[in-house]
């Protein structure tokens, strides 16, 4: 019995994996259809969405079945409920994707505002950071998942910075305005998906630590301001 | 034994009522902090999201206790992770509060833009959809739930066209920038109020039905972009 159970643990862990490894490729191709200019690109993104939302309906379904026909152990139950969480955010960075991608469509009908070298960067430290922490899950490393956490606020910092260009860029020229909004959201979105990574990192922490660093003075405020 | 688990599930009820009533206070006195320019009481609302937070980590052991110590069954189970996801959004709803106290803050210390007409009803539309939403999981009325769901809509459609007048006024005189991009956060926050609303809706359809309408043709688009 419990042989069978460890197996459909296995089963929901290997769901997981995939679902993060289409999340940040979705994230990873989003951005090069900006730095392209390839709306094929960003239409395809958008369109491949739906899949992370089957992902996250498939792993909500097994694990509800987990829960209802196995009554599982405290820490296999925890397991669960985690898995459930993390499927939850990475659905919500294939949203990020999607937001990266519309406005990737609406910048490429319009010059190029200016050379992307921060966006890329904020892009690879929050993938960088998803990456550990799912890591840090499956391998059940609960010092690496603290690790992610820390990071966050080197891509809130590229965040600010990158909004005050932009905000300079509309003072001094307001037709920039459409352009800056949209870069403003995308790096938002960014920011977005590093605070997704350090959900998942914090979660990782709990379930292997026990204690809930949610919302406690050593995790980062909520960013969404 | 099942009678003493359904003072549980109403215990688990109740705290979510409590929670969602915190919640909507919270985007209450955020708004009326911006129309009234009340820095103390957009400081208050800023320091009192440790309430909503507390509430997410109480609501989480106590059902992950229930699921643990009492294997329930199916339909009780699936009402204890549906109110876990509640609380998720409830909580992201007082981080919204924050966000508005927080722009508040900023906007207090210049002219006020404009006349604030369309922000307190996008605030009154999404709080009711939220009150419609967490009545309707309390009476275990998924018609009434199914009702939240298409006036997500006539919020968004509110957000984009304060969005445009925004821009026309920046376009007009570029030195307004720092106000509209303070106002446009904060719309997107109602907006996102509303989106909250919406996800409570679905998992209330989802509880009493039995069907997943996330995710589907049914259902409003993700509307983060």
């Amino acid at each position: 019995m419990q042989r069978h159970f460890d197996n459909e643990l296995s089963n929901l862990k290997e769901m997981l994996l995939t679902m993060a490894s289409h999340a940040a490729g979705a994230v990873t191709r989003a951005i090069r259809a900006l730095t392209e200019r390839d709306d094929a690109l960003a239409l395809q993104v958008k369109e491949q969405d739906s899949i992370l939302d089957q992902f996250e309906v498939e792993i909500d379904e097994f694990a509800i079945n987990l829960l209802a026909l196995k009554s599982p152990h405290a820490s296999d139950l925890r397991l669960i409920t985690t898995a459930m969480r993390i499927s939850h955010d990475l659905e919500r960075v294939g949203d990020e994707a999607t937001t990266i991608s519309r406005r990737s469509l609406e910048l490429s009908q319009e010059p190029q505002l200016k050379p992307y070298v921060d966006i890329p960067r904020m892009a690879e430290m929050g993938l960088s950071m998803l990456n550990d922490a799912i890591s840090a899950f499956v391998s059940k490393d609960p010092a690496k998942a603290r690790s992610v956490i820390p990071r966050d606020k080197d891509v809130d910092a590229l965040n600010k910075q990158l909004h005050r260009e932009l905000v300079s860029f509309v003072i001094e020229n307001p037709t920039t305005i459409t352009r800056a909004l949209n870069l403003m959201v995308i790096s938002k979105s960014l920011e977005r998906i590093a605070d997704h990574a350090t959900n998942v990192a914090e979660e990782v922490v709990y379930l292997y630590e026990g204690r809930d660093i949610r919302h406690t003075k050593s995790a980062p405020e909520p960013q969404n301001s």
